[in-house]
C-alpha cells in the first residue's frame, strides 16, 4: 500500500492547482513524452490509442456522409497562401518557413501547413470544371505547425494531429447546408462518444477564421469553469473561390464560381476528456473512448488456479466485445489498483483465491469506485452493462456541471461578477459591436464563446448589451477559454 | 461504344512505353492530383483509399506482434540530426529546412523528417532507464520529405506516407530476432494482401540504410522487369543507442546499451500494385486492397425494375461483406464497363432487363474478362467465390512471372548479356567487394537487389564474381530497379 499512496500522492489535487493537476496526469498516465525538439510532444502509445479511438469513430460518421478520403502536400509555397488576404494575415505570424531543400536555396520559400484552405482551393480549381464535378467532399487526416510561444500539452503545441475536411458545392445553400452538417457530426460525436456536454452556436465576427463568412462551433467546459473550443465549421460563401478561381459551368451552361466550407477537430480533444472528465486520482475514459475498457487484476496471482480464471475472464470479456487486458506483472495489486485508475479505465475487475473459491469476482467502476460482486461466468455480461452505464453517467454528471455553471447578467457590474467569481460560462446581451467584445476581453480576459443557436441567441425587447448599455442584438455565451 | 473505344485508347500501351502507361493509368484512374506545390502529389480518394486498406491491414499485423502507435515530432534539431555520423550523411543533402518560426530566425534550424531514427533514440535515451523498460516496440503512421531532384507519382516524390517502426531492446539477438520477424510481416504481407511476390533478403553494405548493421529487404518484380525496393527492415545493433546514450540497468545491475531496429513500408507500394497487376485497359486491383470489390451496373437502367433488383444485388453483396456500389449515372454502360476496368475494381455485374426477366445477373472478372452468368440470389456467393480466386489467381499469375524473369549468370559476359536482353532479376556470384558493385553500376545501370536468405545465397566451390573473376563469396540477385 506504500508504494499505492506514493503514486497517488505525486498528483496535485485539482482544487489546489488545477494547471498542475493536468500536468501531473499528462505525465503520470504516460499520454506523452518530450524530446530536444521544443514546444512539440511526442504521443506516447496511451495518448494516441485514444487518437486512433477518436479518428476510428469520426472516420466513420464523416464517411456516413459521403465524405472521402484525400492527403495534400504538408509544404505550401508562399505565393499560394497569400492569395487569400485574410487567411495569409491570420496564419502569416505563425508558419515555419522552409528554405532550403537539401543544400539548394528554394526559389520561392514554402510553409509547412498550419491548415489546408489554400492547396484544397489550389487543387479544386483544377478538378472543378463542371458541375457535374461538384460537390466534391473531401477530408484529411495529417498533423499541422503552428509556431506558439507558450505550450500546454494537447491544447497548444507548436504541432498538432486533427483532420481538416474541405468541401466545394455549386450553390451557396449547400455549402451552408454542410456547414451545418458537419457542426452536427461534430456535437453528437462529443457527447456521444466522448460523453463531453457542448454549447452549439455561431462565432462573432471578431472570433470567427480568418476568410470565413461564418464560423459555428461547439464550446465545452472544463472543471476548472474556463471553455475549450471543440471543434469548428466554416462557411467560406465564394470567397476563395474568387480568389483562387474555381470556376464551373452550371448546367444552364453559364460559368460560376463555387462554394466551400471547411471543418476540423484536434487532438485537443484529448485535452478536454482529460479535463472534463478526470478526478484527483487521475484520467477517467469513458468506456467508448477508451483504450483498455477492463483491466483483469489477479490478487495473490501465485495461489492456485488464480492466474489462469483471471486470464479467462479476460479472454471471456475480449470474446464478447470487450477491450480487456490483464495485468499480470510482478506489482503489488494497490499498485496495480492506482496504475489503473491513473490510467482511467473504467473497470477492473479483482480476482483472488477466496473469490475463485466462492466463483466470483469483484467489478469496481473507475468513475464511482462501486463495487460489485459476481459470478465469474456472468462476469462479461456485467462488465457490458456497467460500461454502457459508466458512459451514460460520466455524460448526465458532465451535463450536469455544464449547466449549473452558466450564469446570466445583464449588467455590467453583474456581468463582472460572474468574470470574477462564477467559473463557467456567462450568458449576457450584446450590441454586436466589436469594441465591446474588445474591452470585455481586456478588462476581464473574456471572450465571446458563442451565439447560441436558435430561439436561445435571440434577444428580448429591452435587453441591452452588458457592455455599453446600447440595445442588445444577439445573446452570447461568454467565458474565459484556454 | 465509341465513348467506351475513346476512354481506353487514351491509355498508351505497356509495350509501346512502360512509363507513359504508368502516368497514363496514374491520372485516368484519378489516383492522384497536382497543386502548385512542384515534385509533392496529392493522393485523390481512389488513390488513397487503396492506402487506408493497406494501413489498416498491416496496423492489424504490427499489432499482433505487439506494436504500439505513437507520434513524433516533424521538425527535427539540426543538432540532433547530426549525432549519428552516418546516418547525416546519408540523408543532410535531401532534408528540408526550416529556418523562420512565424516571423523570427530559429536559433537553431530544424529540418522536416526524413526519417525518425534521431527522434525515436532521443526519446528512447529519456525513457529507457531499465531492462523493465524494454522492449519498447513503437511505430508510427506518418509522411516524410526528401528533397528528390525527378519525381514520379507514388515512386519518388519529394514527400511520401509511410510507416516507421523503432524498436528498442535488451539484447543484440532479440534485435536480430525482431528485424527478421518485421521482414516476414512485410514479405507475408505482399503475398497475401497485394498478391505480389517477393524475394527476400539481405541488401550488400552498399545499399544498406546509412548507420544500420544490417538491412534486410523484400524486392518485387514490375511487369517492365524492373526491381522495386517494397520495404525494409534494419538492425542497427548498438550504433545509435552509443551515439544517443541510450543505456539501462539490466537485471545484473550493470548499465548497458540497447539495441534498435527499425523499418518501413511507404506508398510506392500503390506503385508496385499498379506495375506488377496492372494491363493496357488500366489497373488491376488485388480483391483484399480494392476499395471497391463489386461494382453493379445496370443495364437500360430506367428499364421497370432494372435499378431497382440491381440495387438489391448491390445491398446483397454488401449485407455478405463484400464492398459494392452501384453505377446509377447517366453514362452508358459502355462507359461504365471501361470505367470500371480503368480502376481496376475485380469485379462487375451487369444487370438488363433480359436478365432481370430470366432472373439471372452476369458476373465479369476484371482479370481475365470471363463471365458468369448466375441466378440473381446467388450473385453474393458467387462474388465471394470470384473475388478469392481473384485473388489467388493474381499472386499465382505474377509468381509465374517474376519466376520466368529470374537468369543465371557465371561470367561476365553473360551477364551483360541479361543485362541487355534480359528483363528482370540476374542472379550471380559476387566476391564482396564494393567496387565491383560499384563498376556493374556504372556500365550496366544494374544494381545489387539482395543475397536471398538462406541457402540460396550460397555460393559453391568454383564460383567466382561475374565481375572480377575472384572467388564469390555471395549468390546475389541483381537487376535495373526503380
Amino acid at each position: 500500500m506504500a508504494k499505492e499512496k506514493k503514486l497517488v500522492e505525486s498528483i496535485t489535487p485539482r482544487s489546489e492547482d488545477f494547471a498542475q493537476w493536468y500536468t501531473d496526469v499528462v505525465k503520470k498516465a504516460e499520454l506523452t513524452g518530450y524530446t530536444s525538439a521544443k514546444g512539440f510532444i511526442v504521443f506516447k502509445p496511451a495518448g494516441y490509442a485514444i487518437w486512433e479511438n477518436i479518428q476510428k469513430e469520426l472516420d466513420r460518421r464523416f464517411k456516413e456522409t459521403g465524405v472521402e478520403n484525400v492527403y495534400l502536400p504538408l509544404l505550401i509555397p508562399e505565393s499560394m497562401l497569400k492569395k487569400e488576404g485574410e487567411l495569409v494575415e491570420g496564419f502569416a505570424p505563425e508558419v515555419a518557413w522552409v528554405d532550403y531543400g537539401g543544400s539548394e536555396k528554394l526559389t520561392e520559400r514554402m510553409c509547412v501547413r498550419p491548415t489546408s484552405e489554400t492547396m484544397f482551393s489550389d487543387l479544386y480549381s483544377q478538378e472543378v470544371q463542371s458541375y457535374r464535378d461538384l460537390p466534391k467532399l473531401y477530408n484529411q487526416w495529417c498533423s499541422v505547425v503552428r509556431w506558439e510561444k507558450t505550450t500546454r500539452p494537447f491544447l497548444r503545441t507548436r504541432e498538432f494531429l486533427w483532420q481538416e475536411g474541405h468541401t466545394v458545392h455549386a450553390t451557396r445553400e449547400e455549402a451552408i447546408e454542410r456547414t451545418e452538417l458537419m457542426l452536427k457530426v461534430y456535437g453528437d460525436f462529443a457527447e456521444e462518444f466522448l460523453a463531453i456536454p457542448v454549447i452549439r452556436g455561431r462565432k462573432t465576427d471578431k472570433e470567427k477564421f480568418a476568410g470565413a463568412e461564418a464560423t459555428y462551433t461547439i464550446e465545452s467546459l472544463m472543471h476548472d469553469g474556463k471553455a475549450l473550443q471543440c471543434g469548428t465549421s466554416h462557411n467560406f460563401g465564394d470567397k476563395f473561390a474568387r480568389a483562387y478561381g474555381i470556376q464551373f459551368t452550371d448546367k444552364d451552361n453559364t460559368l460560376k464560381y463555387a462554394f466551400q466550407t471547411s471543418w476540423g477537430m484536434t487532438t485537443r480533444m484529448i485535452g478536454a476528456i482529460i479535463m472534463v472528465h478526470g478526478d484527483d486520482d487521475g484520467l477517467v475514459l469513458p468506456p467508448k473512448v477508451s483504450p483498455t475498457q477492463c483491466v483483469v487484476i489477479p490478487i495473490r496471482q501465485n495461489a492456485e488456479g488464480v492466474l489462469e480464471n483471471a486470464a479467462k475472464i479476460r479472454d471471456a470479456l475480449k470474446a464478447a466485445g470487450i477491450r480487456a487486458t490483464m495485468d499480470d506483472s510482478d506489482r503489488s495489486p494497490g499498485w496495480k489498483f492506482s496504475d489503473q485508475e491513473m490510467r482511467g479505465f473504467p473497470l477492473r475487475i479483482e480476482l483472488g483465491p477466496k473469490d475463485l473459491e466462492k466463483g466470483q469476482c469483484v467489478i469496481v467502476r473507475r468513475d464511482t469506485r462501486e463495487k460489485t460482486i459476481c459470478p465469474i461466468e456472468e462476469a462479461p455480461k456485467r462488465a457490458e452493462e456497467l460500461l454502457d452505464t459508466i458512459q451514460k453517467d460520466m455524460f448526465a454528471r458532465a451535463k450536469d456541471f455544464l449547466y449549473s455553471h452558466i450564469s446570466s447578467a445583464s449588467t455590467w457590474e453583474e456581468f463582472v461578477d460572474c468574470a470574477d467569481n462564477k467559473p463557467g460560462f456567462i450568458k449576457a446581451p450584446w450590441c454586436g459591436d466589436v469594441e465591446c467584445e474588445n474591452k470585455i476581453k481586456d478588462e476581464l480576459a473574456v471572450t465571446s464563446r458563442c451565439i447560441p443557436f436558435g430561439e436561445e441567441g435571440q434577444v428580448h425587447d429591452g435587453d441591452t448589451c452588458i457592455c455599453c448599455g446600447k440595445k442588445a442584438t444577439k445573446m452570447v455565451y461568454w467565458g474565459k477559454a484556454y
